[in-house]
């Protein structure tokens, strides 16, 4: 499947656009709250990925990057990516756009984070992913699934 | 409303009980694996909270308690509570039974913290919480809500 994956600049277009997805909450609010004080610059940079088709973005994630200090999953302990607010609007599910997006984040080489959807599970050990060994003051009622480049191993 | 909230217990019941709700996970198969395993005992106490009608489990949360070295959140900094996973089953919706148990998480006079699900937002508002100033390094796109007690404010 041909689909290209952008990293999305903050604007009003691209606002407007994340408007159109379930997960929208005080991450995308602050955002539009930093660009009309100018706290940001109009088309700075986002941590967040999408692909567009024609001028329509159909599908986004986030990708943080967390400091060595923060990492509780990996071994050895290094900056790392929470992944996030993955999501395909309806009309385009079914077709990869999930994958490509995900095969992406592990472009960076870095080890990847995120909290598993329920019911998610399959599609996550299809990307490669691995669920961890739960640890209830770490994962607080999450459902971590993580990737391990080559040469990084689980954390005890 | 007349509706008794109980701790729960961690034994077979309640996790069979578990598997009505929707946001089951590795918490609760953590939870089976220790059971099995004798890692934890049978009736050992839960962090989870509930409302039984009859001998039915038809509405529960998670309240767990994080250190003062883990909030980021409260002024002055001290061991707060983390709810999650807070769900009525849909027949019993709409009854009054949420707040019921987000009522009863005020009652340990310790700040409450939740990650707020996605229109959910009038919900945490009538019940006293404040949503959060988005800070992206410690909020990582989650929608936190915060219950403040008395003499206890946001942390900068």
């Amino acid at each position: 499947m041909e689909a290209a994956v952008q990293q999305l600049r903050i604007n009003y277009k691209t606002l407007e656009d994340f408007q159109a997805f379930r997960e929208v909450g005080i991450q995308e609010l602050s955002m539009k709250e930093e660009l009309e004080a100018d706290m940001i610059e109009n088309n700075s940079k986002s941590p967040f990925y999408g692909i567009y088709i024609g001028d329509r973005l159909i599908a986004r994630m986030c990708l943080y990057e967390l400091g060595t200090n923060q990492d509780f999953y990996f071994d050895p302990p290094q900056p790392f990516l929470e992944l996030w607010k993955l999501e395909v609007l309806q009309p385009y599910r079914g077709r990869g756009y999930g994958e490509v997006l995900v095969q992406h984040a592990k472009t960076f080489g870095q080890p990847v984070k995120t909290n598993a959807r329920q019911g998610s599970d399959d599609f996550w050990i299809k990307m490669g992913f691995s669920p961890v060994y739960y640890d209830a003051e770490r994962d607080r009622g999450e459902n971590p699934y993580v990737w391990y480049p080559e040469n990084v191993e689980p954390q005890n």
